[in-house]
């Protein structure tokens, strides 16, 4: 146990993530629950609302304006679009640590931010300071980042399978991505087409004019040495959580695709690169921070990359956590040790 | 209703495609069921090992040999693949016209069908002659066919997107075909990799050493004048039925493919092209003989089509039936006129 | 084919029992839908808000107010509570003959209903008239009915069951009825807790402060000759369709349970009484009309009947649909001939 | 960190309740997996048959006869009915203390046992010795024993919620309880009625003749003092995990029944007596150790007693591992920290 530990607050907590990110935190050995806001849900005992926590979590949700938010050493924000980039100067001027898990400084122009999202950009001067926290590929930047984009769960599951193909020159043109998520993605707010009865027994697809996560996809490669051509098509289908994306790599040597997966992460502690030709499934890493990724070489020389993870964790307040870890110099996996939960 | 009802044999009944064929079957005006054979349940009544058929079908399975089977108009053959090879030249000789389920004349290379099949292709001979029964593209040689052989659910679901952009040039290279699908296309026999607790909320690839629907996909789209390098994935969600196929076509103009398909499709009962940027979900083809298909372009510019069917009805027992409708000038669409099941 | 088709209502059609009645009519031989009314969806297309309708149905939601209401021969009202006691009277007195699927016309006592539904009932004077449609029971009154209260979907599966036991003095005192749902029963307007993820691999129980159905089995009971003591519980399980109602009906003799059951059942085209020690399974009923029954005894020496139905269509449109065909002296059976549609 | 970890055996390890101990054990700060054996599967790596595992558990299963089970302080068996009888008397001889997840030494009495389970008992001698290891109740003789039998998954989530009641004299005659299950608890082997295709979406009962989880039910509540006649029906849901019991009183005071409930339970780690009238839910407790019980009062005066359970956990492997911190005076809590997860 940490001599002191940190205080965390959760900003936007009454979605899926910030029941993630309660959950994560109660298990966590160095960091204290500080406050936890919600705009909907201010005043209510958060086990009320979550009472899966009942018994864990005894605090209430306290308005988004808490001015407990300023003691904070870390501030989660799992708000929506455009929230992140009007609380976050005032917040890192009170000299808070804000790990962002909406999309608001993923992006670091403001013109591609603006153009996907619809809206001006309201903090358009920290876009350049924001580390982007793909967290295996940030651990230094993260040491001393102030403002962190956590990245989105198909940008991480996708990212982390590419990034290394990208730096050694192994992506070719006109790669397609091919992803499929579990509903919790679409969040907790009632909608008819993410009801039960709509989505049991079926798939579909959406983001067919353009998913928001595509530039971000291309941003991250680019930022990798690439510049491909990427078709990403996001599909839902009848599971609560977990992501697997699929990426067609077009014509190639699988061998070296999985030697430059390996000689990266072959030590990392959430990352497993699966023997050639092995079969992920998202229930291998539900409930787990962990990211597994397998390599297969088709009957025709393509190559494919497949990349699981747990949208929530991975790909979200799992991830989050892990960058919070690093930023403060504790241990990397602290809080996120949990094995996934089979079945 | 017609003068006298056809005598209709169904071979290997006791698997989910067998079972959808008693269905139909049992709802069909003009045919009447005369035979039921299965190896492992000869014997006993239907409705014990289909409780659904319960009150709908009073018969027994037969033995694989009953003599019974001769005596019938039409069999259906839903049996494993190398079973229909051995049993239909006799059958043929009793004078029965034979629709098979199986894939065991699906290719009309022996020696392509034996690289993919593992085995000797013991009817050979019978290839030249069978008909691929991609029912709306075929109905001239149904009308004398005596052997038809049934296309596979993922061929269908893909072949009926392509077929009018293969005709129209409108295929390039470089095909990515990324499909999902529920669990009853593996079948009723009982494997740890199919129990429920292994694939509730789950989401896997399979097939990535090469699935034996790619060889069908690509004489398919080659007969249709095209011969596009394919990269075809299939995988299995947490649904029982429905197939959803991805196709990304790359570059294009998706105003033209839908066109295309409009200009063929537009007055097929079972062929739904939905508007430009529709978003087809495989709940709204469940329990139906309908194929949908929507066409999208993406932001960068490619095109992406997506088509929906039941597997175990436009993918297998319902296109069948369609088959054996237009091989005995019935009403196409008689015994599959079912709205799909939704919610 | 009738001489004439009947011209038929759907009022609240943008629902799932309406979703349902609009699938029922499209295949029903001796009706034709004439007018579909939709509050919130008036004036789309029908197939726009229900896809799966796409190709078979054509027409528009109208108006609540829709004049062409008074034109039909016979009205669906698949709306919420209080709004049938409303819209009846005059219905009734353009010489629309109606079948009302909401609780309005259930319970005989206005006094019971006030208390149960919390507001003054607006069209109590209609009680005595209206037919308790449990369609099995009612073929006589239902002949000459203008105003039918269709049965709840629970009532319908524990009444089905129960009513000959308690016409055969098998009922004793202290009944236990324990039922599970799919979410369909819980309608289409969004909520928290009715969504995927909030639902999927998860259970709960629901009104056990006392849920509305419960005066309508009472009632039902009763008007059979038994008033025992009913404790019954509905549950909510991750499936979209389905009832599963499980009757303990304490130390008894099984088989005069089955026997009485036999008696009153065995030639019901919609009821089956399956052999004793039967295990019932709600996906042997999903998207059919039919109610199976089984008795068990336990090794205490007490008696379990087992009764499933699909909620939607025996529970609610298909025996609607039903009563309608009693009520015009059609084939029982017309468009409700669908198997249940297994796996 | 413990002076000295305790080895660990787990005998039968390749099924769901295998699995979940390995995970649990991996988890466990004072505990190390000394060997896991398992039949069909010795000499396999343990993460190529569970492959949630890899990167955590880096050993192999063992033959049933391995040599290291001797070695072991303790031992849980994960095996069927009549393995741990057999193994049991060799164990304890050398030393090991045995925590047996089977049935083995759950009844107190022989003859019971081997009505309920067909076959001779083959230690007999040893059931007087067995302490029944519903945790919560049995610290004290915990402590020294040798030989656990830990209960089953229905009798946990029941008797917890009925010891209180019992020993308060709140259990009237005539009891029943109506429970449901995920599929996990039917384990691993492969059968058709378990595949995903007969369950998606469906629900059923289950051993209506009588489930050999009665005799504990009434055993255990006739331990605390009472000995109601018990009506007991098993229904499966699909889910994959967790167990939702209702049981119903008859008439009473609730009041009582809760207060009798919280007074015993009010500091428990692993029961949450939830406030009157609370809704419990299966996913408020999958992946942790928790029971949630909530108490209804009906309308007609009838008291409800709803209990939910991880089958996996509270209802197997965490329990067993919470007798093992108890018996070995570990912080009972030790390993059995997880939240549960949701959604």
């Amino acid at each position: 146990m940490a001599e002191k530990s940190l205080l965390v607050g959760v900003i936007g907590a009454a979605g899926y993530t910030g029941l993630e990110l309660l959950r994560i935190i109660h298990g966590h050995p160095y960091v204290k629950l500080h406050v936890a806001t919600s705009r909907s849900h201010a005043g209510q005992p958060i086990a009320d609302i979550f009472p899966s926590l009942r018994g864990f979590v005894q605090s209430h949700f306290e308005p988004a304006e808490s001015p407990r938010l300023r003691q904070c050493d870390v501030l989660f924000m799992a708000t929506e679009s455009g929230v992140a980039m009007d609380m976050a100067p005032e917040l890192l001027a009170s000299g808070c640590r804000i790990v962002d898990l909406s999309a608001d400084f993923r992006l670091r122009e403001a013109r591609i931010w603006e153009k996907w999202y619809g809206k001006p950009h309201g903090a358009a001067d920290l876009l350049a300071e924001a580390v982007y926290g793909l967290a295996e590929w940030a651990r230094g930047p993260l040491v001393k980042a102030r403002l962190v984009a956590n990245p989105g769960c198909y940008p991480t599951s996708v990212l982390l399978a590419m990034a290394p193909l990208a730096r050694d020159g192994l992506l070719q043109d006109g790669l397609v991505i091919n992803s499929l998520s579990g509903t919790s993605g679409g969040g907790r707010t009632p909608r008819t087409d993410m009801m039960f009865s709509e989505n049991a027994g079926s798939a579909r697809a959406y983001g067919t004019s353009g998913h928001r996560h595509l530039p971000e996809i291309e941003q991250g490669v680019r930022f990798f040495g690439a510049s491909p051509a990427i078709s990403f098509l996001p599909h839902l289908i009848p599971a609560s959580r977990g992501i697997f994306s699929t990426i067609h790599l077009g014509r190639g040597d699988a061998a070296l695709v999985h030697e430059s997966l390996m000689g990266v992460y072959h030590n990392e502690p959430f990352i497993d690169v699966m023997p050639m030709g092995s079969q992920p499934a998202t229930n291998m890493v539900l409930g787990s921070n962990m990211c597994r990724i397998a390599v297969h070489a088709t009957p025709g020389g393509a190559v494919i990359v497949l990349s699981v993870i747990d949208n929530l964790l991975k790909g979200a307040a799992g991830q989050a956590v892990q960058n919070m870890n690093i930023m403060f110099g504790l241990q990397e996996t602290s809080g996120l040790e949990a094995v996934a939960l089979m079945p």
